[in-house]
């Protein structure tokens, strides 16, 4: 197990789904921050299923306790632990399944590797996992917001097959416009068809998935440890982490294999004092390191693997059988993990900003 | 900078382009292996430039040498050192670029990042600097194929817009069939077409990119360390850490993301004494963990950023300039990536697989 | 910060001394282990302070609690999660020191490094942060014994000028034999002279240390990783971590600097069918490595710094100023580290164990 | 095997004694640094044997070669390769040894943990390995040297069973002045008396130890990463890993343990515009951070292992056997341990003071 990550502002996670809490110890963080416990509940929040009439009815209240780490409101420079107790366990619903490994989720592999597994719920590959890494990236997203301007947004920008309008524009993106959106796509005609997708999907007792992108702007130059943790490195390791996950590009990703050099290539241009890139191909990247301009990725997820409709499948001993997701589970997660992909990018450009930092000797 | 990768097997790259020698240095390989030489080698002459009439006729010998780990043909179970010479210097080629950081190229982030960077060349960011992961990655595939009997071929699927055939099957895919075809693919009426558009756009003096597709067969179930390194996560990583990589699929990948997930599930069958899966859309990997089907992945590579086509962009002062390549560079690289491809998944599998076997006890 | 350490046994602790809780969180725990929580609950106890007439009498139950990780008394293979909370806080005691840094502790040197302090006792600098540590270390301690056999027994071998008797014989070492004495001296005559000379230095509002003698039988040969993780490296080091230790000796120690070559080495013998050494001045490492015979070192530790005697000093600001220990501390905390030192032994043995094994292929 | 230390300046290192060489990988140095090779050149001769008529006469040239990282004499903050080449290996002087495992060398347990080891030499496990940590602290010590004014000086303190005067006073030490002495003690007196016990040593085929003692002076307040990464406790690992070391003190160190506290603690004390302790028990750390005060600490070298005397062992069947040292080595390697002491300080100290300058945000 590695659930360990970062050099300088390290975060470890743990908790089951259904153990008696999830959380996170976060070494390194800068000493001295005002740090609101609003803002890492914020991002929890947006995390946490039952938000509306398209996301599970299960209530986690996902309440943040700090158990070490912050002391009247400021960040010490030690470890800060931060916990959620998980309270809706019923793991009842989930009974059923345990001799049946769920299709396309981890009880077969965990069972194989550890020779054990959680008796109930997804144990560590439960997206209830991701709290711990939400909360460490709220920190740092704030940190990143009040000392350097950095702004980390994620939007969903494909549902199932419903993409983004050719003419939308980032422009004015901000986390509240994307919130006004049911399903955090702030393209308003494609959220509409999504939001309608879902229903359907939810009805057919089905699921789907979708695509998220992310920019972060005000990213400075020089960010990325080359060559094993170049920036587009570790944001595609953290990416790939998310349960669900199928798929990373940075900048004109796939779709960049199908242009010529030359018009792909991000020429120079003097700008503002600075020297700028007129397209943004590179997504902000280069040789593993921030270019100045805006970072720029996609990740994909898979449908949810938990459906109502029966499959046929087999048990543990190999015996067919036939099995219907019980639990409450949302037909499409994707909505939900916008707040996850802003964490992990937090995460990792943090980290890579202290390390930078180190050598302004 | 992190030149290093790897818990158990441990590996610590070195070298600019042009300086004295790039290499590698492996920590953990496992003790008294009996390892011929030329399984380095033979992946090191795959990815070197100048194999045939579509690479660059830059001659690297790019000859191994061992420093340190190995005696007598066999592993000391110490840390291993390799490296290449690098002869082929030519620095002036690259001199007029010095002023002009090359577009889409690490000129500038280097620069801006250290204050300083390597005279000539690509310093880090070439593409010779994955010498040190591919020599690394050739011991690694050695262990696995000669002590696990594990597999691990990648090809070319697509260069520019030429796709694989519909009807193109793996089947009876190996390194030799790859190499039969001048652009590794496997599929000869992709292949040929492929060939014939590196031949036209290299006279256009343009560049082009394309996609590696990787297959890792035999793999036991267990590997991956959720949840930072789920195994997934590992292999974006080190993927997206080559050199002009801009996206990387698990299983479905991106188009994953457009199924249901009733189409999406993989289910379960008992098959040869072991629960298999009637599909393959997890890419051999669930909840991080591989469950014993085949690991299958791809890889997105820009077009080559060196073209020899003038582009105008801007000096480091921001005066306006025209920059024309003038060192010898393949129009597409992606060919030669496809050893580094099976490296850097070697290198990252072995890992897991000793971490895994810590377990043991 | 860099409260993580082990590779494959990794414990990341968090905590101050009177922030709601400390704790550990442990990943890579072997999974499947029945893990009976009184393990854990006993090494914390004889750390703990209020045990005896000679410890402080601050009542602190230290009880753990288990928050990930493991189900029915059985780890998962997933990250541990213990936590033990701070009950007995009062803050009041420590007040009136706040501006005054105590001598010979860390206020100082944290205020200036982080530039903010706990503003109440030892924050990470306490002792109470090591029972993260002891908890970590009483998983491994178990698992040594219950799947290796081995033992772990630390005891103290000098109070102050006591040392123990010239005639002592380790023979029959056990941690009950240990506990029988009030001072952890499994020497009845010196332990009698450590008692009183503790309840004098108490008496006059002083302080004294010590030192502890640890030994560790039946470690298997090929433990420790060289070079810069050779095992007695890696106990120097958490020996070192633990708060107000001065020095390290493995083996012959210091005393081995005195010695001549034809004394000092140990040479072989065979005997019960494998070789061993007649004398054992290298302290059961040989290289970096366990040889199989008993490991065995000392950890001096220094006169707890806080004493109720009046010492002149200065306030942060440089005014002159006396400063009196008010706080409940124990004249001598040796006897009380004792489990720490078996916990952190447990610690790092457990982590090589865990890397020597994943070489058995 | 793990031997890479270091989080920001990260070294790695190789080579056995008689493969083709020894080297290092510095990842992490800072860019731009103006770098003399005869630093590093410098610290290898005091290192090499074959100095003087007290050292063996193997001649080692130890010249230094850069393989990456430098160009035109400046860092450019990418890993620097330097390697030494093996010349004089006759690997003759070591065949008789072979089938016998030297006495208190690593010959049983490299073999036993591998189930291999180098056929000639001590492999790892001689003190040639220690040629990269030392060229890589020579490189850190510039660094701290120039850039900081930091002052590493070790000398040794003792030999056998002859220490230094009482009223040695440290004032006015530097490197030029420990080298005036063939057995680097800066005191006239007690190096007469080593010098002359050496080579009376010497002539009795037997070997002898001491005590290097080091002082850091200027080091800022604030260094160290509790809790594992202490300041104190990296050291003593690095010490301890040194070949030959069987002790380690900080401070006061074994003394401190026989003191009061009212006798050891550091009062505080207002002076030259900071405050300072009227005391250094604590050797310059207080809460394993650095607190402004001179770092000072000892670390204790058992007599060299190997030796002329026939000595009566077993080979690794078990036949009883003599063995009789026939390499050239050197009746007390103290002498030549001094710059290995000061290397790995300063590799130490100059990680530390770049993580905690990552802080200063």
């Amino acid at each position: 197990m590695s659930s360990t990550l970062g050099t300088l502002y390290k975060i470890s996670t743990f908790g089951e789904s259904h153990s008696k809490a999830v959380g996170v110890v976060i070494d390194g963080c800068p000493a001295g921050i005002d740090l609101p416990l609003e803002v890492i509940q914020k991002q929890l929040s947006r995390r946490k299923p039952g938000q509306n009439k398209l996301t599970t009815q299960r209530k986690e209240d996902d309440e943040v306790q700090v158990l070490s780490g912050i002391e009247n409101g400021k960040t010490l420079g030690t470890p800060i632990c931060l916990i959620v107790n998980n309270k809706d366990q019923r793991p009842g619903d989930y009974k059923k399944m345990s001799d049946v490994p769920r299709p396309s989720h981890a009880d077969f592999t965990y069972q194989k590797k550890f020779g054990i597994r959680a008796s109930s719920g997804g144990g560590r590959a439960s997206a209830r996992e991701t709290i711990g890494s939400v909360a460490a990236g709220a920190i740092a997203d704030f940190i990143l917001k009040t000392k350097f301007d950095i702004d980390i947004i994620a939007y969903v920008s494909r549902i199932e097959k419903i993409d983004l309008s050719e003419n939308f524009s980032e422009e004015n993106l901000s986390r509240e416009i994307v919130d006004e959106s049911l399903v955090r796509c702030p393209d308003k005609s494609a959220s509409e068809k999504m939001v309608q997708r879902i229903e359907e999907i939810k009805s057919e007792r089905d699921s789907i998935g979708g695509v998220i992108t992310c920019v972060v702007k005000n990213v400075p130059v020089g960010l990325g440890e080359p060559v094993f943790e170049k920036l587009e490195a570790k944001l595609a390791q953290v990416m790939m982490a998310i349960p669900a996950t199928k798929g990373f590009e940075i900048g004109s990703g796939f779709k960049g294999s199908k242009m010529k050099g030359s018009e792909h290539n991000d020429l120079f241009e003097y700008n503002e004092n600075k020297l700028q890139t007129t397209t943004n191909n590179s997504g902000g990247i280069q040789g593993g390191i921030s270019n100045g301009e805006e970072i720029y990725f996609k990740v994909a997820f898979k449908p949810t693997a938990t459906i109502a409709l029966p499959q046929d499948t087999s048990d543990f001993e190999g015996n067919k059988t036939v099995i219907e997701g019980k639990g409450r589970h949302d037909a499409c997660v994707v909505p939900r993990a916008v707040p996850i992909v802003e964490a992990m990018a937090g995460n990792v450009i943090l980290d890579m900003l202290l390390r930078q930092n180190a050598r302004q000797l």
